[in-house]
């Protein structure tokens, strides 16, 4: 047996995709509409509070393509809290011309294969901070699940310690290219969803998704143990873009 | 042909996720929303006598994201009584807001590769209780059904038994670890269902489903064998909880 | 190029499964509800006639679990009476409140891996009886349908005919420890539908079919070879049975 | 790399399967029924005409199980037709209460594994023919789409050019066995649809189609480069065959 | 680890597949089918214009099958516009009557394996040409995702720079043969899509597409490496065509 890495925990993570139901949003009369964006206001604001007392962080986002409309994204201290974020979001109105596309529940995740020495994660502010995480307000975001591939030769967890160790450091090395560019949270999904991580990117050009991404895929790493599910991509809304994007 | 382990049957289960129609939910006059809530805490109510009769055990719980909102969780001795159960469900106003998410028809089953010798497991009370199993009142519960691999040279079904038992020693002594921490029912679905086994766990700190999940994937038989299919986290919802829920 | 198995067709078959619109059905009058039951019960009476007269067999059974509520399961001598039978069912009002869940298209097969020396299937009374099969009145049902692999070196149609005769004959002998439990019919659908073959097992235990089946995994036709579709679990519906079930 | 064979191309397929809302035929009044037939039957007289002037070849079948209730199936000498085709059925009030299940996008390819010298496929009035076939009046159809497997040491794409034919050649002698039973129409779709061809069989006995594909299955090019999707099997319709299918 | 290929990336493009809901259509009184296609005509003007100042470039086709029956495509500098034509087009009475398909996010990209010596690609008019390209005007299209594989030792990102040089550079010169006959745009969509590449072909002859990507497949680097999506076909519409295909 390969011994396992040791992993901290902070935040719990939903993102929560949604398409828009354009025909029923058209039926909704101005007054409804104007209700409707209201509640959802309400809720930004009630999250800022949240965000601004550390509780918490949350972000939305449009989504260009077919797969989404927008996404949610929420990081919260316990499960609980993002049950009642969705079931709070799922009774408004605004829910109602809404139809759910996607959703992704795991938790921000550290790996310490790379622990430094003499550092307490329980107390040092610097991983404290990345455990539990604000949203960036960059203009772009990505996301996509994934898993460490486990294929004939292929498989990750058969790998030793010290191989997965010196991958993994490689890797992070093409990360810290794209430090100012782009900034990352992973969550871990073992036993919350259907892949392994979640990789959450924030940008303020696109294009920089694109090479990072790519350029990892000819890291061993990924290129012999990445599989990937769907990506989405986005755009940030502040309150006015949001209106302005829901706008007849 | 490699030797087939003994395995012992007990009650057989039914997962039953559904997803809630909230606009159909809120469609309804608030006398029809007590009235379907009555409904199913009801029917709560006679699950309660039957798990008090000790024959059977049935939870409720909300699950997180958008795979489902709720999930029934029923243990019966018949495969007759859990459709009787399922049929009862759906004739209730309750059901007709809500939507089928996914389900899982499976059966409690102890695999004796760690047989103890001189009990006789069809009058041993352990082993008895273990068949037929009362849920526990933790806060959260992870549900995930899974084969073993059959590809080229990771082929479960071809290793010799005491390859495979050696494997499911190392396993169940990750499991121990988290005694304590998380309790699990394992059920048998072939022939029952889509996978061959489901996995039910119970913790009061969902963060431990992940570690315990994480740390046996590095663990051979399920780094080289594990197949998983999607992975279900949720919270207990006593009857105050579950209206709370569903109130707008 | 190896060798192709002689194969015997007999009748076609037709499972047809089906999940129930509960909340249409709620929204029919008792009348109504009455007329749409009375159209199954006499559709099933016209079944058991030309069951009598040797010339199909029909049955009814509930689904547990929400893949699907019902199937209706024939046989008839030819492809047309199937394609009948389905339109009449489709024409009927219970099936206005029903939504097609699964359908699988085959015929009733024997392969002659150990072929009776001095035997003319033609006119054999026990072949003819399995090739044209009456419905065994079990309490159960089970179903799925399954391909042999054709990948790398497990590739079933690159075996010799000594290869594949000798794993079927182990396999058969697993099936014979479980004659008087379990019942098989086994159907060919290459060029019918998307499986190779349809498995229909029944048994008054169900825990049967997992113990045959679990046996059959360590098998090498199985364990290397055995593809598997979705497994369906019921319980016969009598007239009875199935009025009540669908009682409000 | 490996030398690609030289393919002939001839009239455009499109495979067009339909399910019936029944729920919605029912709902039309005897008239709207009478004129949505009319509205089929007169397409249908139209298409018998361009068949007669060699312009194009049509059918129609029902199909067994749920898969689909209908498929039309359409030869034409180009795209632009067939998506002609394909809109004039869609504005027809029948199409109203078509669910669309399946579609393919094809062209009929011959490929010159075995060419004869001397022979100028332009002007070979055999050749022609098959390049521009009529649509057989037998009883039964049968459609499935088909790729050859591109899998480590199954690469149909990495074999030589001489392999490829040998193997073709053998395959082609099965084929032959079911001359007279048997009519096959290979149309490649290739940059037209999701597979690399469609396979359209023609038979008075079905049990012919399940006879040769299972032989072929046997064949080296099918048992380690044959990849298929679903199968579909139907029977002819004539108008009045039609007619009574619909009627309620 | 092997070396990234540079890339170069130009405007971001945007595929957008509809079905359109016939029944809904029919449903529309002459006024609203007539108030509908001015909305689509008129920003087909302005798209027209944003063409003409070299900001863009925008095509509408109908599409053979059932997949979809309309794909609208763009190409525009940010993420932000497509976005933004995503929604102004969603928001049209004509979008009622159509139902999501598909859709590809990508950029259109240049991978300079045969980058030329002395040639700046920022100000290089013929590769700014390529990175902006305007749709060209032929009777067809042709669209497809793909993948370059890592499976085994069929790893696309485990080969070195000089490996994939050389097959690349194979793989274009077949491209090149049909120059003339088909134009291609490659557009990139790791960190944007669910694939690695889209690519969209142009031809007056749809056989053509056939051809060239059959050719292909034989190419190492297809036959080894290649991992394809769904495949679109269909026909470039004017306005007038556009028009004529919607008039009942």
């Amino acid at each position: 047996m390969s011994e396992a890495i040791h992993t901290l925990e902070g935040w719990f993570a939903l993102h929560d995709f949604r398409s828009i139901d354009w025909s029923a949003w058209k039926a909704l009369s101005l007054e409804e509409r104007k209700a409707a964006l209201d509640e959802v206001l309400t809720l930004r604001r009630a999250w800022g509070q949240t965000q601004e007392q550390k509780q918490g962080s949350s972000g939305l986002y449009s989504i260009v393509g077919q797969k989404a409309d927008l996404v949610f994204v929420h990081f919260r201290p316990t499960l609980q809290e993002l049950n009642e974020l969705e079931t709070e979001l799922n009774k408004t109105l605004f829910a109602e011309i809404t139809v759910p596309a996607y959703s992704y529940v795991s938790v921000v995740e550290l790996s310490n294969y790379v622990a430094k020495e003499g550092v307490d994660p329980e107390t040092d502010p610097y991983i404290q901070g990345r455990l539990k995480p604000t949203l960036p307000e960059t203009e772009h975001i990505c996301f996509y699940p994934m898993n460490k591939k486990r294929e004939g030769n292929d498989n990750w967890y058969m790998l030793s310690m010290e191989e997965r160790r010196e991958m993994m450091r490689s890797h992070g090395m093409i990360g810290r290219k794209y430090a100012g560019k782009v900034t990352q949270i992973i969550t871990g999904s073992v036993g919350l969803d259907d892949w392994e991580w979640g990789v959450t990117l924030f940008a303020d050009d696109p294009i920089q998704f694109k090479k990072l991404i790519y350029e990892m895929r000819f890291d061993e790493v990924s290129a012999r143990f990445g599989e990937f599910g769907s990506f989405f991509v986005g755009n940030r809304l502040t309150d006015d873009q949001f209106v302005q994007m829901m706008e007849l």
